[in-house]
């Protein structure tokens, strides 16, 4: 098992499957994955010894190589695959001096690292998936539970209409299932293989030979592209900016669990747990730590993102400083993200929501998130803008003088002309304004539902 | 027709057809388009008097707005639809005091930003589409033409080993394509109706009136969200990225470009026009404009994609600074692509290519960029490593001593012990290097040729 | 009077000031000042004649030039100042035939656009300055007054231990102070002459007549760099950073405004005004305008930093796409800072703080925000850990039976053990935690005054 | 010694002595030593006694921690300083019980975490101090060496006019020194104590005992600041933003250096050392991989510093998301920073200059490069925009007839109508444009002298 190194905030901050999978071990496998595949399409293409391939692929293990030496030796070649390579060429040539002339045969070090990294961002992406659904799962049961629970609606941060909490979580859920289908697009369709040698045209091969890119592509269980594409980084920049909106996502699902979760609010809260957001000095403290280090991410993932769009302007054939930068950028793109994906399914999991205060929070304007639908009701009789400024008079009197809403309602002729109180109480009922919200939750758990029937059927198929 | 406003740069920098997509104009037609929709649906969905939707209708006509006054009044409220709401409201009133109470009827501001915001949108990836389609048929027809120029490929700013003219701007090619493909899906996809309501959930409706939804999308030709969207903006920041890997493919072939055509190099220029990137002081120029201005657009836009990323974390059911900051930074960005977009087909377009100087340049290091070849010739005998490192003692001899790479091959021992003189002279004729690149070039330009079949196709359905 | 061109969010989002000075005038105005400057000191330096300087100055006036027709050319020229400087030839020479030789003399487009960019960038400066002394003196005086008005410290956004509003108001002066600072500095230091010709080297000039730059600089009341920066962009960088870390601190007096006026929080609130801050759908509703336009600003400025930052990587004497970018990015920076400065302004100016609320809303944990307190007095005889257990224990006793803080500790014997009644008292008095909170309010106000003495003295001295 | 966690890239990206100041050994010795400081500092001002003090000061070692153990806890707090004052204190109390109680007495751990940042970052800023210092140094030395060795200047990427190779190095110089000037600023003013309490009022102090602070700064060596500054992180992005432009400089040399090492203008050269910038498929590559990882460091950090300005929006006394977000993006600008400065250094040290190949370059165009010397000269006699056309024409004629220039003007009537053979040719000296860069050559290292100077002094005085 492989062990990983881990600094001090790296447990807060990310998961240990993602780190595991841009761990310098990792690294060198997927250089070491294209090399083997390499020498065993070449021989299938009859353009390398059988024999030699075999002894090139049993060499391609990781165990077999110095991690550390390979890292102070890329200071003077500047990338990780010259040094992987010398170091292979020189393990098969201790068993077959035949077999090393072949190592690496044709390739170029950006094929063997670019290659390597679309199966690591393989795997990461193979890592999303499955915690978005994760994700997802327990949004649908959140939103299912909840899909009659009343709160407040709040616009620019003000309480604006009714509405219910399972309304808000299956616009969660609805955003979650978008990236979902986005990240297995961008695993289907960005991560193809990498092979162009030197320039990028595959010099060593002719006619005949260059059926080696396809084979090698098979071997990888990678899409085979028309054309290399050292200089052209779409494919990574859409894998970025996936995980970067997938990342907008989740901080905005922990700006509203943690809004709802301030003292003066307390509708829902992270789960207590003994030592969980304490305070060194305030022993009543429960932060919601979950929240805080999802938006840690989200603040810090834009700029990544903007980081790999900048890198894409490489020069010529292969580039100058674009490329390099990738090498960082993107896996501190998915360590972020994966770590903000693991807080939120363990703040969902454990989310405490307090219906009660919902409903107390609902009511305590004493009735003015009402006003939309009184003056709605008023509209019909005394025209759109005429009922708008008659509401607004009465929340200015409702604030005023401390009164309720329905209190002014009742007391106002001009209202009184248009409502009876009968009417007017139905109006003041939140019941009567979640009844498309709910049937919008129902929609989106049906959506869900489906997701997961097509899912299923994909992976039967696949299997 | 509209006068758009211009200021110094935007002529530079954007183009008019993007400037008349996201003029004031444009924004208010947004916003009317989707107000007089709303009528239209309500009305056949029984909500509001089929008389009222007519006149309310009538009544959304850019024209009869004041856009300066609006503009000013913006400032009190905070947004741009609720002063076109109110006048409106007055326009309709005067006509008709019914058809005024249900201007608007169960909206919020939100519905009719973003569903006009859509719309422009819309508009503007339908520009990119075409403007990249045009781009894709002058690079066809360039790839095609230069398939067999041979040039130099250039890695990490230095000369590697031949490759043609036709393979580079084959790679551009399959990028665009790829970008064509994105901004058609995000047109199909990320483009939805925004209709909730004050906190989304369609307050004024019930289970039969909310039928409205689907209504107002077929009248709008856009496709009906599972969900109100107002706080969850993963669609715009697709587009938005889209666009922004877009700029990068942009960017990475201006730099190419200008590259190509630096003094020294001198094998691409960008057309020579009377007056053309001239200087103030130096009667000699002849600057590549092109190129600095999608260089400048592509340094630019990264930033902004990080803008729309970051303000995707959006308070509760309608956001505090985040939607906000979209108005101004979405526009931006397509304004910014569409230009860069425009001066690269025109780069494109009068593309001088010179085949001499890239024969020339090919050779100046007297044959160092066939040391590949060499090398791994020699390897078949020597192994991988060792004659690597015969070939770079010839070439720093080569360096050293200003001598020929052939003349160091034919005065090498142990060159002459694997090779011939013959099988040397044949490594280094370039025709040799580039079969595969040639067959890349084929299956690119078969890649375009299908894929413009599939648009002829797709075009025909939809007639 | 200049007209500025405005678009429908621009009264919104920037202000009238800064719109002057980043409009097309006043670019061409900074153009012609430098012209104008550089023909009077080359007189001056007896490098062209008094005659010729006269006409050449007389003729820089912007409305003898045709601002659509110089934007149009800038197409070709990829520029701003060769069209200023052909016209302005033309100008000249239907005067004076010989004095038309002598425009731009020695000077290349750069030289022009930059100085030019350079005054209208000294113009921003100082009215950032005017801007924030005027937002100090608010503040100051907010601080003043709420010096004692008690409400809780929130971190993590959960209750924290009792502050005062004035210590909240004091932390943002300080901050503003230091901005004033740097504003100041960056326009002493980073706003110099640009004057260095084709190449940077003034090849124009020999040892005598160079003189000129200094002359130039005199004349323009900049400063005279050591050498010419055409392609070091660092003092636009700096200045860019210093009002981008400016526009930080404007976000996060807005965050806290916006988030004390949540309606359950509401200790403050936007200064109500007729028709401020209303909603299309909800006649209850006074939205935060003022925090939303300041938050949209800081949340747009970072990625314009980091464009500006991007930008400086220009290619040796002049840069290709970096230089460009900068024309419309800094311009950016500079209208949304302007206008997050405005907001901030009559935010503050208008700002209701309701201290009855702050009282209640510290209240609202029946005492939980007293712990640290507790947990301190206790710890003298129980020890830091212990008597964090303790407390903690007794804060989960207080939420899980809703009885108030005080009674659980008159409950507690580990308690009453070491605090006497009349000591529990004590610590549960919010006076007791605010004193040193009161003190650094104090040294804000005496800094904030002694800055202003400087200031005033400094002014003094220039007058 | 302390062993640093090392990733495979760290090597190639950073350097050790950073990757020290922010190992996790280091992030604990800071915390460490606020803690420390702390209790001297109480004891001193008579707040806890001083035997307690000495026993914490004497538990505040690194060895008696452990780190993985901290690292995996922080998880449930949220932080990295909860943990270390927990097992701090538990250190103590088996010591000494008294003692323990004392432990962080009226800090919260964001007091800890912050200020030993500060300790970091200050020593950050030292060694970015004498990196930037060695860098001026052999700057300078080869300013000096080339100060009259000529080469073309280049704009636009295109040939400009004569200058010298001293004078593009004195431009790098200079903008070195700035960066050296804003270093030493941001040590002395953004890197002050914090210590606030829960709060940031240190309600745990009075009148008297609130000296505590400024006692704490003084052991600290830092400043104390007016008010403490838990939600203001100006001071940090000031310094990630002052490192940021400077990171930006070293990008711009290093593009300087890797375009003019482009084999085809081959003007200066990396130094080539053994396995230096080799290719594992071309033998002949000696790739600048020095420059490679300044871009891409250059690359990164804007994108960081965006990361860090937008986290400035914190909220009220301690924020959610943004501090989090600081404790590794700072670090990571720092990282990248030093690594680009190391390669930097060596770069310059080793820089290969070919005098040869720059005048051959120069004259590549056969004389076009005069061009802007020959219209300055004809303008006194034709106008300036008469010569400029004319001179124009003439290089249309050269570039189409192929001859050179100076043949293109002695077959100008219209040339020798206003000069002799005499006066063009020594236009077409290139001694006669580079008089004043060598002058501002010449100012540069004068301006460095006295820089050194004034350091000299300053330390002579600290001393």
């Amino acid at each position: 098992m492989e062990s990983i190194t881990t600094t001090w905030f790296d447990p807060l901050t990310s998961t240990a499957e993602m780190r595991r999978i841009f761990s310098d071990q990792a690294r060198l496998n997927g250089i070491l994955r294209f090399e083997s595949a390499l020498a065993i399409a070449e021989a299938k293409a009859k353009v390398i010894p059988s024999s030699s391939a075999e002894v090139i692929a049993s060499k391609c293990r990781a165990e077999l190589f110095d991690i550390p030496a390979l890292s102070v030796a890329s200071i003077q070649s500047g990338n990780s695959a010259i040094q992987v390579v010398s170091a292979l060429t020189a393990l098969v040539e201790q068993e077959d001096a035949v077999a090393s002339r072949y190592v690496h045969w044709g390739a170029t070090s950006q094929d063997a690292m670019d290659t390597g990294f679309v199966l690591q961002l393989s795997d990461a992406l193979d890592y999303f998936e499955s915690e978005l659904l994760r994700l997802a799962k327990s949004l649908a049961l959140l939103a299912e539970l909840h899909k009659h629970t009343i709160l407040v609606g709040r616009t620019w941060l003000q309480h604006a209409s009714p509405t219910t909490f399972g309304f808000k979580v299956a616009g969660w859920l609805n955003a979650i299932l978008r990236h979902i289908e986005h990240v297995q697009e961008r695993r289907e369709r960005s991560l193809v293989l990498q092979f162009g040698g030197s320039s990028g045209g595959l010099s060593a091969f002719d006619c005949q030979t260059s059926i080696v890119a396809q084979v090698l592509a098979e071997e990888l269980r990678l899409a085979c592209p028309v054309i290399s594409w050292h200089a052209h980084r779409d494919r990574f920049a859409e894998v970025s900016a996936t995980i970067g909106v997938m990342a907008g996502t989740l901080g905005k699902i922990a700006r509203d669990i943690s809004l709802l979760s301030q003292t003066e609010i307390g509708e829902v809260a992270e789960a207590k747990k003994p030592g969980r957001g304490g305070s060194s000095s305030m022993p009543q403290k429960q932060n919601p730590v979950g929240c805080a280090m999802i938006l840690s991410a989200a603040n810090q993932i834009p700029g990544l993102v903007s980081t790999v769009l900048t890198c894409m302007i490489q020069e010529n054939e292969r580039g100058l400083g674009g490329w390099q930068a990738e090498w960082e950028a993107i896996p501190r793109i998915c360590l972020l993200a994966a770590g903000a994906l693991a807080h939120l399914n363990d703040v969902v999991d454990g989310l405490e929501v307090d219906k009660i205060v919902m409903a107390s929070n609902l009511e305590m304007t004493d009735g003015l998130v009402y006003s939309e639908g009184i003056a709605r009701a008023l509209s019909h009789v005394l025209g759109r803008a005429r009922a708008h400024r008659v509401v607004e008079d009465l929340c200015h009197q409702v604030r005023a003088e401390g009164i309720s809403f329905r209190k002014s309602l009742l007391d106002s002729p001009e209202v009184l002309n248009v409502l009876t109180v009968n009417e007017i109480d139905q109006l003041l009922d939140p019941e009567r304004h979640i009844q498309v919200a709910s049937m919008q939750v129902d929609k989106v758990l049906k959506q869900y539902s489906e997701f997961l029937s097509k899912i299923a059927q994909l992976n039967r198929r696949a299997s």
